[in-house]
């Protein structure tokens, strides 16, 4: 197994992200390799003056760098040798078997479709994430920004690829499918969650239980939450933001704290060929290690043959 | 002054609209008179109860209730004698100065559009909440899901709506008005937040700051936040649930006190031609009476005139 990581990708590159892959490189066994893609004359210095054994990782020299600001497709496009387009070459080729990045959302977006491309059958790749519930455990959310304006068929199919997430990566048994809508009745909602809630219902992949309202995105009894891009990226960074705001008021819970990114450390773009994890920008040493164990189990699980065959049964 | 009260709306109705009337009552003049609408018997029996003069108040018996789960526009018509339709019969005639209830908003929004009609020039009115701010004081958030649906027109409108209401009823100084978006610059968002922002920026009359993201809605620094009433919608209720999980969690915090919907008590329709504000369906008697000294700023602020003005200048 090789596990493709951008070093330099995030605010905190490269030392958090090399920090982070010494970090999980001590759960993996010798099969399970961390290939570090960027400047590998950096990454050997890090690995020896933290004390570890550089022959512990492989080493992808691609020293470019994409920016936050830069257009994703001219800069894929532009920067063969940056860490991000050549990452998403070596998954292309099968020399690496997932690649996460804390860089650019829309890069990694961009170089996912463009590489690997989308499974036959999926319309529009999702980016999903864990949140947490009030009780204990995650549910997942998606879309969350991949695709701002969703037709019903997508949301439909967004039910089925969160579906098949919650029970292969994240070990949910039979988990159920809501959609985020602003009234419980079949009938409520705008004209999206209006036509997506009959798609949802007739899909017979997946379990669907109905609508949810903003109130319930943390509710025990909801495992996959679907809704448009646009809305979802809406949620996540409210969610973060009361994460911010419960630390800023010295409010300690256990609850709370699942908040934070750290613990799942990476949101999955679901539907393309391949295991792509996008970290956040912010990430700390923490969050790749957990952004890197995501990957291990996504290509353990067999996730994405999992989501071919549900997309061409 | 007239303040006009449905008695018959919300889950703990009549006790708790009477109790909320009785509080708002000790702080009125009197020449400032709530109108309790309903069933006048138990309205005069329960104020006697309680130890109070029943001449404090002035009463129109409409005996009929619109059930949360009744189609608005039939019920409205054909419940001529319930409380909501008697409500806006009154408010019409120009009988009562302004008119709350807590019970179906569907019945409220669609009652006001009806009877009192929009404000000429409005393409569709808003429903608008206060939303805390994590230092003190509240911002104004709308449209929270009058028009779930939007186009970019009418954003703008709510632009211009919310900075009104936050000029004239909540009391800010210069209040700036920010889109809600899912990144920071200008070409970001999805297609209607995309053909939004520039009317917005052209808005002589607001002061447009740009977009923010879900996890800047309690910021202080933002007056006002538009959006579409699906996002509003799902961004009020899900700031309810911090609330809630705050409160479950045994966390005590100011802040999160101020989340509390009692304080802010009703979220006025704007964009008709007389004040209109919804309550909370689990109202108790504090949110009842903030909902009715809510409606009494309105008036006295005149900002139905101050609506009309801006939009026919």
């Amino acid at each position: 197994m090789k596990i493709g990581l951008d070093i330099l990708g995030g605010d905190f590159a490269p030392e958090a992200t090399i920090q982070g892959a010494i970090l999980a490189s001590k759960q993996l066994s010798k099969e399970q390799k961390i290939v570090l893609i960027g400047d590998q004359n950096i990454a050997k210095q890090q690995i020896e003056q933290a004390g570890e054994n550089p022959a512990f990782f492989e080493y992808v020299h691609a020293p470019e760098i994409i920016g936050m600001g830069e257009h994703p497709t001219k800069a894929i496009a532009q920067k063969p040798n940056s860490s991000i387009s050549r990452g998403f070459q070596l998954l292309k080729e099968g020399a690496i078997d997932s690649f996460a990045s804390a860089g650019s959302t829309g890069a990694m977006l961009v170089g996912a479709v463009l590489s690997v491309k989308n499974i036959p059958g999926v319309i529009r790749p999702a980016i999903g994430t864990y949140v947490p519930k009030i009780s204990g455990g995650y549910g997942f959310l998606l879309d969350v920004g991949a695709v701002s304006d969703c037709k019903p068929e997508m949301l439909s199919q967004f039910g089925l690829l969160g579906s098949l997430f919650a029970e292969h990566v994240a070990g949910m048994t039979a988990p159920n499918v809501a959609l985020l809508n602003i009234g419980e009745e079949e009938e409520k909602g705008n004209t999206l969650t209006q036509a997506s809630y009959p798609l949802l219902k007739q899909n017979q992949r997946i379990r669907f239980i109905g609508n949810i309202e903003g109130r319930n995105v943390f509710d025990d009894g909801v495992d996959v939450i679907v809704c448009d891009g646009f809305t979802g990226n809406v949620v996540l960074k409210m969610a973060e933001s009361f994460y911010v705001m419960t630390q800023r008021k010295g409010l300690k819970d256990e609850f709370f704290d699942r908040f934070n990114y750290e613990i799942y450390g990476g949101t999955p773009i679901l539907g393309v060929n391949a295991p792509v994890v996008i970290g956040h920008g912010i990430s700390n040493p923490k969050a790749i290690e957990t952004m890197i164990m995501l990957s291990k189990t996504m290509i353990e699980s067999d996730i994405i043959e999992k989501i071919k065959s549900a997309f061409n049964e």
